[in-house]
This record gives structure tokens, C-alpha cells and sequence, in this order.
């Protein structure tokens, strides 16, 4: 059997864990391995570099230290968040967008909640998220990029009505608080993330999509805010996330996240006139094709396209067998039957959803990339 | 600065990654990064992968593979265990055993629980643990081997006087079930873990504790049983635990645990001659020292002690500067002030178990390295 060359776009999946990650995270398997709260100095000097670790990522974040907190993934984090809130108060409601990641609106849906509606271009509707904030409302999820479409939600915006909102419940005397929780997992790699500056009370980090290491994350919790832990035992994480520390994972991580934040500009612009040449390329191919989500508010990696009639789970696998990756939506979702809730949100026909595929792009993507892709799917998509 | 020879005698708080695990790890950070959810055949290659691990750790405990689940960790799969229990029965009530880690006793302390109390050796009380059964208990937690005086718990006992509770109940038409939950970090090294034939419901094995990576735990969840996910989102782990797999951690893990499984006889066998010869050895130093938990029933790497009257938090610094790592008490206990609930339990006054230190052995420990051990604790105490 020859092996074939494999071409990997789908980076909005997951990303190979880089070099510089890998590197830092091998020292504490076996050397620096000692657990963290042990009282002698090795263990303490490997505490001193997770903290270390943690004022890194605050850097970064342009926030404190305290306010920053390790997870295991994502998901972990988004339901710290979610469960967290949702349980400290009585008959507490919150909002999510309608295109939000499963793991937070299926974690939601444990909650009174209601949807924020977007638009066909997956943007979320302002003036109609305002009007379904009720005096209950303690929570807003909204992530900042989407995962299959690639829209780049307005949360200073939604901020800003949050923050009005915080001011008419002050002279009504409504002592219920209200957040934001922002998931940038999908954004980080391409947009800064400054939860102070944008008004976030709770921000999301994953490994697993910025070339660090699976099932780690950062949590990002605004001072002052108070959350139920998730998970209790000895008290690591400052009582929020108990279990012996990965530091490993936690030095991968902080370090796949200054990579990510030195290379962010440099590579958006990179990536940027690779999606054109691919947008253009698949109309030349198929001319009535759509290309889904914000034109303008969108990740500089990702290409979401509904073809005319085509099955996207044989294109997928055609497009495999000549070595190729794409997916039909999320990871996540593809796995199960159902139609993406995202397409049905911005308003696709389960028909259409399913005649659509995401090509998502990643520091490895090259436009002579581009070229193979298009040459293929052209070969497939007219013989 | 000369760099002083190191002598690690903290094996119970954590272990280094063997060089195998580490190994089994590595292929998944960069090469075979894949989200095991995704279509292509790459993607599917890693799944494959992960559920042959999951095979070959319900091998090793003679289960099936769907009643594996993997997780970050074992605090976490705690967790999983007692909220995902708890949150389903109205009124439900649970028993810890009083020397639970805190992971467990910590948890336990969200719900209408009680526990069973322990004698000055360690081991429950079975006649007072069938007394403070009630009709509304469904979950008792009760630990393999503890994790600061080593002693083993008579689990098959416990899971008798559970089964002629399950028979009186189903007499009685009481529908409640009720479940047995172990947490088997601190003995999986030590002893075989048959949760079939012990009568256990639920089975945890920590990675941290077992040569793998930390952060990741094997949970054995009996099946027909239904547990509430404590993480929701996409769905990965048959719904059980949500978020893209740490497939690099799994393969350490899974191969951590066959080592330990290969290994365990003969470590044993190996280690108990040595902790003879530390007990002994500290009987020389300190006529009137106790060793703590029982001896009859306890795990061969450990010797808990208590002196007469040194202070524990100095001797380990001391011994540090020797270059020797011990523990005051478990890692997590040990960065508060608390004296350590499992001390008490056993009836140590607070002086005494702050007279007291954990002396845990692996796989590196020799002969050599207890003398020199001894060597430089009597230097210290009878200098």
C-alpha cells in the first residue's frame, strides 16, 4: 500500500499540538512530576511554574491572575460556567445564541432558558436579544466565533446591553446579577481576546483548537464573581477545579496560547486571501454554490458551503479517499444523525444542510493547498 | 550550587509517567491528533485506537467495554459517581467512609449523607456500617486502600452486607437501588481490581496515581446502571463525559495500567520487605513511635508514622534539605491548616498527627534508599 498524501482541512475540529507545546509540556511527565501541593521544594517549584504559567495567560488576557483558572477542555469550562451560575440562583434564567457549541447549549437546556435568534448570516439579532432578557436572566452565552460557520459574533455589542441592562435593574432594584460568557475557542487563533476591554465576565480558552494539548483550557472568571464549582475535592484551582494539576497540559497550553497570540495577525492575513481563492474556486465549480455565514464578520479559516445537491457524507468521503479532510459540520455533531442546529438556526433546509460541507484552515494550509483541494473536488464534483 | 542527590518517598501524592506511558502518549499529540468524531478515516483510525484502550482496560478488570468510561481524572470521575447518583433519587441519602479522600467526602457533603465510621486501624466498622444504612441509601463510597495510612478495606465485605440489603429491599418493595463505589486510586498498583467479582458498582483508577499521566482516570460504571453526566456537551463517552477525547492521555493511561497490572505481584512482593525494613528501622530511631493504619490489611509501599513529639511540617523541610521528599499527609490536605480528617478519624489527637509524617514507596525505591532515609532521619532526630 502506497501512502497517500494527506491534506488536513479541518483545523476547526482540532489541531495538532505544535512543537513549542509538545516541548514544554515534556518536562513535567517525568521530570517535574511531582504534585503541586506537596510541601518540599521540587513540588513547590513546579506550583511556582504553574503559577507562572497562569500570570503568562493573564498577560495575555490582560487580567489577573486570580481571575484565571485551568480546566480540563473546553466543555469543562463551559459548564463550570453554566452549572455554576444556574445553581446559586432561585429560578435563575439564561440565554444562549441559537448556534452556541453542544456543550453549551445542551448544558443550558438543563436550565429555564431561551434561545437568541440569529440571522441568516449567524449574526445574533440585538434588538431581539434585548427584548427576551427577563428580570430572571443571570446569564448570556454567546460564543464569539462559530464553529461551523465561522461568524464572528458583535459581543462588544451585546456587552454594552447587558451593561445597560445592569444599570436599569440598579434603579429598579433587581439585585439579580447578569453576565457574559464568552466561548472563544474557535477565535482565539485569529482574534485578540481582552474580556476587561469587551465587558466578559467569563471567557473560554481551548488546547485542543490553538495547538496545545487536548482536554486543557482556561477559564477566565471576572473577579469578584463568585461560581459553584463543577468539580470539588482537594481544592486545586482555588477550590474551582479540584484534582492533582496537569501541569503538563497546562504549560502545553499557555504556551500553544502565546504562539497563538504572536502568530494571530500575521496569520489571519495569511489566511485571508486563502479563503478567497477557495470561495472563488468552489463558484467556478459549482456556480450556484452558497457560502454560508457572515461575509464580513467571519474567521479568516473557515469556509462553510452549501453545494446544489450533493451528499455531503459521500463528498466527505470522497474527498477522503484522495487524502483529503473536510467535515460535514462539527466533530461534535458528526457523529449523530441530526442536522446541524446551527444551519437550522440561520435558516438552511435539513436539505441543504446536508449538501453542505466546512473547510476549515490552519497554520499548515498553503494556497497551493487550495489548488489540490479545488482540482479534486472539481474531479468529483464534475467527472 | 551542587545538585544534591534526590530521594523521592511521596509516590501515594503522585507518580513520574513510566517511560512506556510516555511513549504510548506521544503519537497522539501530533501525528494521530485527529478528533476521533470526525468521518474520515484518520479520524476514525483514533477512535478505533481509543476504544481498543477501552478494551484492553475492561480486560484488565474483567468487565465489558461499555462499562468503561474515560475522564480527566479521578477527582472528576468521583464526582461523576456521587452527583451523578445523587441528583436522580428525591431525598437520597449516602455513606462515606470516614477516611474517604476528600474528593469523595468533600462531594459527599452536598448531600443528606453519613459516615461510616472507622477503627483506630482504619478498616470500617461492618456492624456499624449495616446500622446507619437507611431505606433512602443509595450510593456508599468506600476507598480501596486509604491514601495516607495505606489501609485496605475488606470491600468484599462491604458489598455482602449490600447485596443482603439489596434482597431485604426487594422484599420489602422498596424500590430504591443501592450502589457500591470505590475509588481504587491509591491501590490499583498493589492489588487486582475485579469489580465483578468484588461486587463494586462503580470503580475508579487515577492515572496520576498508577505511572500515567495526570488528569486522567479510567471510571467503571456497572452496566444497566445510569449515571447523570456531570459534563455535558457533544456527547463523547457515550454521553458520560463530554468533550474531544485526550486520546494521548487515554493511551498513557491504559498502558500505565497494564504495567501496573504486569507488574503488581512481583512489586509487592518487592516493596514489602522494604517497608518492613523502614518500620523497623524507625522502632530503632524512635522506640515509642506508632505506625499508623493497620498492618495486617494495608498497601506494601506505605508507612504512616507518628513520633513523639516532632513537628511534621519541620521535618519535612528538614529531610528536604537532605534532598528526601515525604509528606505531612496527603497532598491535597496539605496546603491547608486542617489536621487531616483521615488522622482524626482513627483517633489521633491533633498534636499527634501533627507528630506525623507518610513515607509512600514505588517503583524506583530500593534498599539502599530506605538506609539512607533512616541514616538522615536519625541525624535529624537524635542528632
Amino acid at each position: 500500500m502506497t501512502k497517500k498524501k494527506l491534506l488536513y482541512l479541518d483545523y476547526a475540529s482540532t489541531t495538532p499540538q505544535s512543537d513549542e507545546s509538545v516541548a514544554a509540556m515534556l518536562p513535567y511527565l517525568q521530570q517535574d512530576f511531582y504534585n503541586p501541593s506537596a510541601l518540599y521544594l521540587a513540588a513547590k517549584n513546579v506550583k511556582n511554574k504553574l503559577e507562572n504559567y497562569r500570570s503568562v495567560a493573564a498577560d495575555m488576557l490582560q487580567v489577573r491572575p486570580l481571575e484565571i483558572y485551568f480546566t480540563a477542555g473546553s466543555t469543562e469550562a463551559n459548564n463550570t460556567v453554566i452549572h455554576g451560575i444556574m445553581s446559586q440562583y432561585k429560578d435563575a434564567h439564561m440565554i444562549v445564541s441559537s448556534i452556541e457549541h453542544d456543550s453549551v447549549i445542551n448544558t443550558a437546556s438543563h436550565y429555564n432558558n431561551s434561545l437568541a435568534t440569529v440571522d441568516a448570516s449567524g449574526l445574533i439579532v440585538l434588538t431581539k436579544l434585548a427584548t427576551i432578557i427577563t428580570d430572571k436572566t443571570v446569564l448570556i452565552s454567546c460564543m464569539s466565533a462559530n464553529n461551523e460557520i465561522g461568524t464572528i459574533q458583535l459581543i462588544a455589542d451585546i456587552a454594552k446591553i447587558i451593561s445597560s441592562i445592569r444599570k436599569e435593574r440598579l434603579r429598579q432594584g433587581n439585585t439579580n446579577p447578569i453576565y457574559l460568557h464568552v466561548d472563544a475557542s474557535q477565535s482565539f487563533n485569529y482574534l485578540p481576546l481582552l474580556p476587561h476591554a469587551l465587558g466578559i465576565d467569563f471567557a473560554v480558552v481551548s488546547g485542543s483548537k490553538i495547538y496545545g494539548p487536548k482536554q486543557t483550557a482556561v477559564l477566565f472568571v471576572k473577579n469578584g464573581i463568585k461560581l459553584d464549582p463543577l468539580i470539588i475535592g482537594g481544592g486545586q484551582e482555588r477550590g474551582m477545579r479540584s484534582g492533582t494539576e496537569n501541569a503538563a497540559g497546562i504549560a502545553g497550553l499557555v504556551t500553544a496560547m502565546t504562539e497563538a497570540d504572536t502568530m494571530r495577525a500575521e496569520e489571519s492575513k495569511r489566511l485571508l486571501p486563502l479563503s478567497k481563492q477557495l470561495i472563488e474556486g468552489l463558484k467556478t465549480i459549482q456556480p450556484n454554490c452558497v457560502v454560508n455565514g457572515s461575509l464580513k464578520h467571519r474567521l479568516p479559516n473557515n469556509v462553510h458551503v452549501t453545494f446544489n445537491k450533493v451528499d455531503n457524507e459521500t463528498l466527505v468521503m470522497q474527498l477522503d479517499e484522495q487524502g483529503i479532510m473536510v467535515a460535514t459540520g462539527s466533530a461534535c455533531g458528526a457523529s449523530s444523525d441530526t442536522p446541524s442546529h446551527v444551519l437550522r438556526a440561520i435558516g438552511l433546509a435539513d436539505e441543504q444542510a446536508k449538501s453542505s460541507i466546512r473547510i476549515t484552515m490552519g497554520r499548515f494550509t498553503t494556497t497551493d493547498n487550495i489548488d489540490y483541494f479545488l482540482t479534486v473536488l472539481e474531479g468529483i464534483l464534475r467527472p
